[in-house]
């Protein structure tokens, strides 16, 4: 019995933060702030390019103009469903990323990324601590988000 | 046991349910309207665009000549991995999908959509009771497809 | 309880399985041969376009010119949560893959694919036999690697 709970808790698990990342790209391209702040920690971060948003900014993400110019013009934030590796009540996720933008009559990918979620198990479930997000430009070579821990 | 019942059932259901969105890419891109007809109820319904196809009608789709155009040029329907809330025998899945079809030497997004799932449990399953898909082209406002219940 | 250990080990089948698939990505984005040469079987096998790569072949997968070229122009190879058949030590998955490239100030999608992923249960888990990628590019007809068993 004890050895049944304990693996199904791992089923759990996985699975609770393979929809915790589901749950992003909806939340932000319906500009849904609070389905946003409930993701990650309440001192978690989000850094992509030269921005690192903490607490409370994350939900705020959604009022950026950068990001209301988006959905204005018609957007999907496309994750993939992620790697997930689990240890105790830390887990590393990694997936990726494109930011799919309207463009004339048809969608261009206007970003590509690697992600890095570096999660935690609170009181609520699984959290972010911290989602690292990094452009899959050519320009810093090998991404290094995607090491296993 | 009743309890590690209750939630293994419930991994269950996620489970069955992430399979089910899963399912609907590949049959449509071989032109397997019997596997399509399989993921909706019987008196299901699929609403995109202006169109609204109910029952046997779904299955149908793949006999369409717009779909058999793209699966001729070369096309896939790309599904991300949905967020997934269940209530009792129903629950509400959401994702995005995008089309992806062969343009010159390489292939270009020609759908981006908004997509929900209302599904419903019965005797062999889970299955879509309807599935309404609205493209994210920034004509219809914030996308309203992506709210919680 | 026997009837719940199988319910469990099923689910746990399916998460191996889609797990496993979710790695091939971060691992060929990330010149990681070793975790690549994990997922197959030691004499598992790739096939895409004319070329079959065969039990170690799989990992220099990473170190093909026209790989090292994707990389450093910046790309992601995207797959989709697999459609996933199981019967006893061996399995199926499909799913669909694109390489997204670097181009200009954007990305396009290189290379659009049909996978079928066969599986096989062993020592150290589910493992690939063989992965047959295919392009959809309409030169090929309907895709016959979504095929169910």
């Amino acid at each position: 019995m004890a050895d049944l709970e304990a693996r199904l808790r791992a089923v759990e698990d996985r699975l609770a933060i393979i929809d915790l990342v589901s749950r992003y790209g909806p939340a932000v391209d319906s500009l849904d702030g609070q389905s946003l702040a409930e993701l990650w920690a309440e001192d978690g971060a989000y850094a992509f390019d030269s921005v690192t948003l903490e607490g409370q900014e994350v939900a705020q993400l959604v009022d950026l103009p950068g990001h209301r110019a988006y959905v204005e013009a018609g957007c999907g934030h496309i994750l993939t469903s992620p790697r997930v590796e689990i240890d105790g009540d830390s887990a590393v996720a990694v997936n990726h990323s494109m930011l799919v933008l309207r463009s004339g009559e048809s969608w261009r990918v206007e970003r590509l990324s690697a992600n890095r979620w570096e999660l935690e198990r609170g009181h609520g479930g699984w959290r972010v601590r911290r989602r690292t997000n990094a452009l899959l430009d050519g320009s810093r070579g090998v991404p290094r988000l995607f090491d296993r821990r």
